[in-house]
């Protein structure tokens, strides 16, 4: 049984995963050889240094390959699937590479559709959202882009992406914003802060001014130096939720694949609007939509 | 006749105007002396260096400050006014610095208040405000962020203040969406990005999502990489006047006070909504603010 190999290959990191006929795990490879670090288009020595092995010992298997990758910066541009998108059609619509051991790569295609009139795409995180195997419901997978996903009858219907993560460091780290915040006491004065933020996210005078307060707020003795951090982050992930309340409308339960610090956090945004929340283990997730898109091969 | 001695000290420059007794332009001073670029606390010597001459030849004129001088990082920190504020307030709440030829600084107070629930600041927009010499209306001083002051009987009542140019520079500059972004073809480029950024700030998804588009929507041949800076302009300056018109209402008509580059583009954005724009000289109308403040003195 030759089985098959797949890869989670990204920016920064690189993920081999071997599997059994049955879909198995067999053995697991990890490198810091994401495609950002992959100089003059050499995907395919960085590919065989990392699992040549494993090749030699299985040239017919296939393998599958899922991320940025994909993208006009990885190995070859893999188009874009569109909506609605079953694993089927994932696996369908691969882009293949020749490789020079006479084995073939594929390429899981990203996502793209225009979604209340505002274009949208995503590499990757079809494939984590298949892993979940979830028949009808949403999946937030709360990256630096988060994205919202929403799945009926097994076919991802519709998804929308968040600029939260990226700003929200963009506000703490490089902003006049970040000029008075300092590192929080504890626990108690960050979950303060969050929970300024999120109500903050309701004010009508919209995100560019509750921003502002980051600061004044500071100046006149109402937020303290350690609040500024959390309470950007209440401000980011709330008004995250209610533009997605406000587009697709929320659902009852969610399911949400992040970091550990980042659970917390999306719970409380969440629990505001009564959003009950399921997570889930995103290397875990991954594998399993890997697997089951290969399963389809 | 002694006259006064006007100052605009910022964080990265220092003008200074010396003021007949009836506050007639007689000379203009320039540097790059803002409040950033003095060390260790040696205000009085920058002060002595650039307008020494003025104070020898009239060491009892009133010598008045404006702007971020009166910050926690500048020569002392002027406490803020309250709301509502007057030009005889402000000039009744400045802070005095003893010069050691004997004269004496005054130092122009900023204005805080807590405006529907956010706290908020400014300092040196109160000056400019009273420029104007409006007695009732709304001034739009769209720097790097932007603060709309409503102005009643000749005093300022509320005012609010928007991140609008700084999260445009980080998402324009330092941002994944200034990777796809290139130099426009010409105007008209320019112009249908702009309009498409000022259409996208009415999406009920938000912010968040409509600033992802500005990737997504170039990924999918839908806006050209030249269109994306400006697309992040109108799509910025949408969401300011919409925060603004949910704050507080809009105007009939409105103040712009700012850069020729910008006021194109508050025209349009305030077109939008039916707002009359009339212009003011940033300049002018500063020095214009600090003689009435003197005036007063």
């Amino acid at each position: 049984v030759s089985g098959s190999v797949a890869i989670d290959w990204g920016t920064s990191n690189f993920r081999a995963y071997r599997l059994d006929a049955d879909g198995k795990l067999l053995d697991e490879r990890k490198a810091s050889a994401g495609i950002s670090t992959v100089e003059n288009g050499a995907f395919e020595p960085v590919l065989m240094q990392q699992i040549g092995d494993w090749l030699k010992e299985a040239p017919a298997a296939p393998v599958i390959m899922a991320g940025m990758i994909g993208s006009r910066n990885g190995w070859v541009e893999a188009p874009y699937a569109p909506l609605p998108c079953s694993v089927a059609d994932l696996s369908r619509r691969v882009t293949r590479i020749a490789l020079s051991n006479g084995g073939e790569a594929r390429i899981i295609p990203g996502i793209s559709g225009i979604i209340d009139g505002i274009g949208d795409v995503m590499r990757g995180e079809e494939t984590l959202a298949m892993g979940l195997d979830i028949e009808d419901g949403v999946v937030i997978s709360a990256g630096t882009h988060p994205k919202w996903i929403e799945i009926a009858r097994g076919r991802i219907i519709r998804f929308q992406t968040f600029m939260t993560g990226e700003f929200f460091a963009l506000a703490a780290e490089q902003s006049l914003l970040s000029k008075l915040a300092i590192d929080p006491a504890g626990t108690d004065e960050m979950d303060l802060g969050f929970e300024r933020g999120l109500q903050a996210a309701h004010q009508k005078a919209g995100l560019l001014r509750t921003l502002f307060a980051a600061r004044s707020d500071v100046l006149l003795g109402r937020l303290t130096g350690g609040m500024v951090k959390s309470y950007l982050s209440g401000l980011m992930i709330g008004h995250e939720v209610l533009g997605a309340k406000a587009s697709f409308g929320l659902p009852k339960s969610a399911t949400l694949v992040t970091s550990d610090a980042k659970i917390p956090l999306y719970r409380k945004a969440l629990a505001q609007h009564g959003v009950r929340v399921n997570t889930a283990d995103m290397d875990k997730t991954l594998l399993a939509g890997l697997a089951r898109i290969v399963s389809h091969i």
